[in-house]
This record gives structure tokens, sequence and C-alpha cells, in this order.
């Protein structure tokens, strides 16, 4: 379409409304506004004119500003609350100062729709010209309570320091990464976006859900908010009580459902390991006899372990490595004095381990030797004497629980 | 300098190589081998001359070509064994299809200095024209043992979905950032790099360590080797047994210390907390009454938490919020209901509270809410409900051992 078009054509420019669905309490908690043309045979997305660097900055301001005006009209008249999410790229919002939204906004407070109702969108990514012209800008607008969300997140927007920088209330997940990368990619990402998250205090939402493994994958990584087709598509009309294509509430119990017995099953793992390590330990006599105990020990976890080894309460390898290369156990000395205290949650899964006198699991990661995904199960020998056994892929891959 | 005195005069072109050391043995493990022109004065650094985009990549090419076979021959001259990084701009590696580097390393292979012990830097950031490209090139190179760096990550080099598709070998991390930035959000930035870092199995590296602050917090997350003027400075010669400023073995035997008396102080701490709840769990008498259980406990954590709450075992919330302002505590009924089982890790800690009967601190995260950092301490009242006491920043913050 022409936009020049869609400028002198005001009148045919439409907001749809895309609920935006809480884990919380599995409700609508808001709609994102996107733009639509009406040619009076169907809606056009105006996502082509947006994106389009050739359209002046000025045009999408003023048709964002025609859209933003209606929408809010619309939440004032239906009485819907709840949020109102909205789009700008960085070059739109540099227009102007920003001055137009936030005078827009302005007004509708004084009208009764609280600017703390706004979450700002923006993609991080599209920040590369003038970041601190941008992110001081947005700091600005937080002033008034206007929320942030960062875009695309997962795909473009994944500059870890920079996200950190604009302190968003809101990480925009671009769910279709999934579909697009190798899944275990994204599961790296996500974990560690996750857990970025969780430091600064952004809360996920996931959009472009469209189907059941990816709202289970959502609400499996910590996604509090979730859009997307498979929940609910953009409409016209705002409807005070939304009807949702599924029901979330069941979907989210039945994931709960599945979460629980996956770690019951994981933790039987563990209490079964811990009682062969348990009836073991008769044989162990001190820290002089260590490489002649972990050889019992190869015999019990051959079918689980690839690797093990024994530190003392400093970290400090006192063992030779034992690794299983093909169907044998082959003792590697020289990795005696190794220190592993550096590596994260070493001492305090130690410490812990000494008080409750039990075994602990780690989660799942990359072994930087065989680069494997892994994971070690480790076991206090005495106050002072930790064992460590690696647990191999391949039985990791066997059983479900150990996998997620 | 101009650069053709540089590339005319290459017998005045040296390397200088500064030691990599290890987290594991304490020993160096390699060199990062550097560019310095010999003026008959002094050694002058070459960093301007690389970081030219004016000056042709051919010219650097030819350079760093010239410093890479010194290098390796100082190498198996001085018989060291060990890693020799190497740092190449994403440019440059693209000329010539990057074979100059490959076949010269072809050659040194057949005189006995194997490829797998070469270490690539590069720079994501850099990559921004055609990642496409240089990560096939990259991989390539891989495939002949070549070992890769990421450099410059915290700072530039932050896009975790890129780090995540060049597998790198090694993250290394500029402490520099700490600092420049606030230290706070470098934490933040630390922790989800230490995340994917494991996540990956790729090993991290701090560089620019300058001081015995700088090499606490390298060791705190999880750096498995370190770099800087404070252990070493770049040298012109490879010595058999390097000698390094500082004792390292000695200071990571400190940091072990401090890091063991801290966690041994948390779990005072908690186990503190836990006997307060078990003495009140008389007055505990079922899902009839929660809110009623909740006052008492808030009377007794009216120093440590501002918020608190009981939930079932799925996660749903069946109290009010219970939320201290200024000196009271408010009660919002209509958070019942709520679900929080999405939350990373929950249901994994109530089904390790109900299984041990034992209460759980959770690390350190920023409240969505509040913004500020907290932990929430949880118990397990029965199998089926479970008390959760967020406690707050200024608490934690007067006590060390839950700050870290």
């Amino acid at each position: 379409m022409d936009p020049l078009d869609i400028v002198s054509n005001l009148h045919k420019v439409k907001p749809v409304y895309q609920p935006v669905i809480s884990a919380i309490r599995h409700n609508v908690i808001g709609y994102e506004v996107l733009g639509r043309y009406d040619d009076g045979e169907k809606l056009i997305s105006l996502g082509d004119f947006f994106l389009d660097t050739d359209v002046p900055e000025e045009f999408k301001v003023e048709v964002d500003q025609h859209i933003l005006e209606i929408a809010i009209n619309d939440f004032l008249e239906s009485q819907r609350t709840g949020l109102l999410f909205i789009n700008r790229n960085a070059k739109q919002l540099m227009v102007n100062d920003g001055e137009d939204l936030l005078n827009m906004l302005i007004l509708y407070e004084e009208k009764g729709f609280p600017m703390d109702r706004i979450v700002l969108e923006v993609t991080e990514h599209d920040f590369d010209e003038d970041f601190e012209a941008l992110n001081h800008l947005l700091l600005y607008y937080k002033t008034y309570g206007i929320q942030i969300a960062v875009d695309r997140v997962g795909a473009k927007s994944s500059n870890i320091d920079r996200i950190r920088q604009l302190e968003p209330h809101i990480l925009k997940i671009d769910t279709r990464t999934i579909r697009n990368h190798n899944s275990d990619g994204f599961q790296d990402i996500m974990y560690s976006l996750s857990m970025l998250a969780r430091r600064i205090g952004a809360a996920m939402l996931f959009e472009y859900i469209e189907d059941d493994f990816q709202l289970y994958f959502a609400w499996k990584y910590g996604g509090r908010y979730y859009q997307g087709y498979y929940l609910a598509k953009p409409e016209l009309t705002i409807q005070a009580e939304h009807k949702l294509t599924v029901n979330i509430g069941e979907k989210v119990s039945e994931y709960i459902q599945r979460e629980k017995s996956l770690i019951e099953q994981r933790l039987v793992h563990v209490l079964n390991w811990e009682e062969r390590i348990k009836a073991m330990l008769p044989q162990w006599s001190g820290n002089k006899k260590v490489d002649s105990f972990i050889e019992l020990v190869t015999a019990n976890f051959n079918k689980e372990s690839f690797r093990m080894y024994i530190c003392d309460s400093n970290g400090q390898q006192i063992s030779s490595n034992f690794r299983k290369q093909e169907e044998d156990w082959v003792v590697e000395p020289d990795k005696k004095g190794s220190n592993w205290a550096f590596r994260p949650y070493f001492l305090e899964n130690m410490i812990n381990m000494k008080t409750w006198n039990r075994g602990t699991l780690s989660d799942i990661y990359s072994d930087i030797d065989t680069r494997e995904m892994i994971r070690t199960f480790s076991f206090p020998l005495s106050d002072q004497y930790f064992l460590f056994i690696d647990i191999r892929y391949s039985y990791i891959y066997e059983n479900e629980s150990l996998l997620i």
C-alpha cells in the first residue's frame, strides 16, 4: 500500500486488540493494540507500513497517535481495566523528543486513563544508533509511570548488557525462535534469559504462542504472561469478559501435574543412588585409599556414569579421575590436586551435603571436556570428603525426568 | 605511527606474551600473544594499528602472520607446553577466506605444534556485517581442532543468541566493566553469563584483572582462567616456569575460606528461621484458618520480612497476602487464588521441602513489584501447605551472608 494513501485516509485506520493472558490468574490482563487499514472489504495489517524504513517517521507517528487515541477511547468506553501494550520504534520515538506520545498520554490521564496502564514496547536491537539518547527518553517516560517492555527478546534483542541497562518491566520473548532454532539452543538462551529476568525483576511475556507445546514451554520457562493465536486472535472490539480459545487454567493445571510427576521421578533416582552409596560406605576407609574406593563405585554406577572423583571440603580433588572409555574405566592420576571450588554452587552444595548428610543432583549442564549435556550427583562420604559422579548423557536421555 | 612504516619494517615487529592462569591448578596454562613495534628505544603497542579501520586488512594479516610465526617458533624452541591465544578481527579473517592463518597453522602442526593449542579470539560484536559467513569459517577452523574464544563478553559482545550459535570454547569476560558500570548491574550480567557458559560448556576467562577484588570477583563468578596486570604483565620471552606477581594458590585459598564462612553464616539464619516456624507449628490448624496463622508469623518475622503468604502443593495461593506498610501488616485478600507454580524452581523446591521436611532459602533476586533485591524463605507446614516469607532488602543488606 502507498504510505500516502494511509496517512491521507486516517479514518480508515483502526486498532485491533490482542489479549495478553496471565499465568497467575489465567485471565486477560491487557491488550496489545495493532494497526489495521480497512479498505472496505478487508482489514490490512499496517506491519509493512511501520517496518518500511522509507516511510517518514512523522507519518508513522501520525498513524500511531490516531490508533492510540481510538484505543484509549475504546478502553474508557468499555470500562475495560488492565494494560494497553503499544509499539514504537526507536526513530519514531525520537521525533519531536518523544513529546507527541507523552502529551497525548497526559491528556488521557486527566480523562481517567492512568499512565501506568500503558506498556511501551521497544526493540533493543533498534537502538544501535543512539542507545544512550533513547535510554534517557525511556527513563523519562518511566517517571510518569509508563511501563517499558523490550520486544523480540531471544531473537534480535538479546544483548543482555543493554537489556539490563534499560531495566524494563517486561521482556517479550519471541516464541517463534523455538521453531526456527534447534530447540536445545533456545533452551540455553531461555535459561539464561529467565535468570536475567529474575535478577532484574522483569516479567517474561511469551508472544506468538501457536500451539500447546509452545504454551507449555512458555509456562515452564517462567513466563508470567502469554500471547498468541493459540490463545486469542486480535479482534476489533474489547470485550468485558474475553473468551479464550483454550481453557488456560486447565492447561496450566496439566503442566503442573506433569512437572510434579517428573520431579518426583527424578527424586526416585536420587534416593536410589543415595542408597547404593550408603551401602558402600562401610568400605570407605578415609583419604588414604580413595582410588580403591572409587573402583568399587565404578562397578556400581557403570550404567549411569562416565566419570567420577573425590574432593575434600576445600574443593581440592584428592583422588584420580576415573573415566569410562568404551567399556573400561581409565584412571587419570594427574587430575589429583585440581581445585573445583570456583565452579558455581560448588561450596554451597558441599556445605549443604555435609549439614544434612544427603546427596545432591546438579541441574543439567554442558561438560567442558566432552561438550555433552550431563548432570553431577554428589554425596558426602564424611564431613570432609565428597564423591562426585558425573551422569552420562545417554543415561539422562533415556530418562525423561533427568532430561528436563 | 604510519601503518606503512610498520609493514615495511616487519623485522622491528615482535610478539609479547601475557600469561593465562588457571583456577584449577593455579598455574600458567598458556599465553596471549600481542604485537609490539620496537623503535630502538621502546616497545610500542600495535593496538592502534589493528583497531584502525583505515588500515587495509591485508596489512593486518601480514603483521599478524609475522607475529604468529615468531610466537610459535618461540613456543617450540622453549619447549613450552600450553595454549597460544591469538586475536583476529572479523574482516581480517575473511581476507582470502581465512586460508592464510590456516595454511600457516597446518605447516606448524607438521613441525610439532598441534592446532588444538591455538585459541582464536574473536569479538562477536565485530560480526555485525556477516555473522553467518564468519560463523561458518569458525566452524571450519574448529574441525582442525582450533579453539574459539569470544572476546570482550560483558561489554560489547553480549548477544547471548550469537554467543550460543558460535559455541565457543571460552568466553573472555572484560573485567574492566566492573569499574565502568555500577557493580550491581555487572553482577546481574555475570550471573546470566555464567549460567549461559554452564549450559553451553564454555569456560570463562576473566581478562584485565588489576587488583585483588577483581580476582575475587572472577573466582566467585566461576572464572576458570584469569589474565591481567595483577597476575602478570606481557613479557618478551616465554619462561619455562613463569613467576607470577601474586601467589594465586594462596589467594584462592583465602577466597574459599571466606566463601565457606559466609555460606555457614547464611545456614545459621536458615536454621534459626526453621526453628522459629517449627515452634509455631502447633498453632497451624490446616487450611481453614490460614490468615490467622500468618498473623502469628508476622509478629515473629517483623524484622526480617515485608510480605508473606501460603500456597498449596499446586502453587495455588490459599491465603491473603500479608504486606508490611510502614510499621503495620496490611492484609490483601484479593491475592488469594493466584498461582505461582510457573516461577523457576517453585515446584522443585516444594517437593524437596515436602520430602525432607525442611525449609529452603532462595537465591537473591529482584522482586517484580517492589524492584528490590530480596530472598524468599519457604517452609512446609504440612505435606500440602507451604509458607513463603519474603525477606526484605534492608535486612539482607545488614547481613553480608545473605547479600552474596
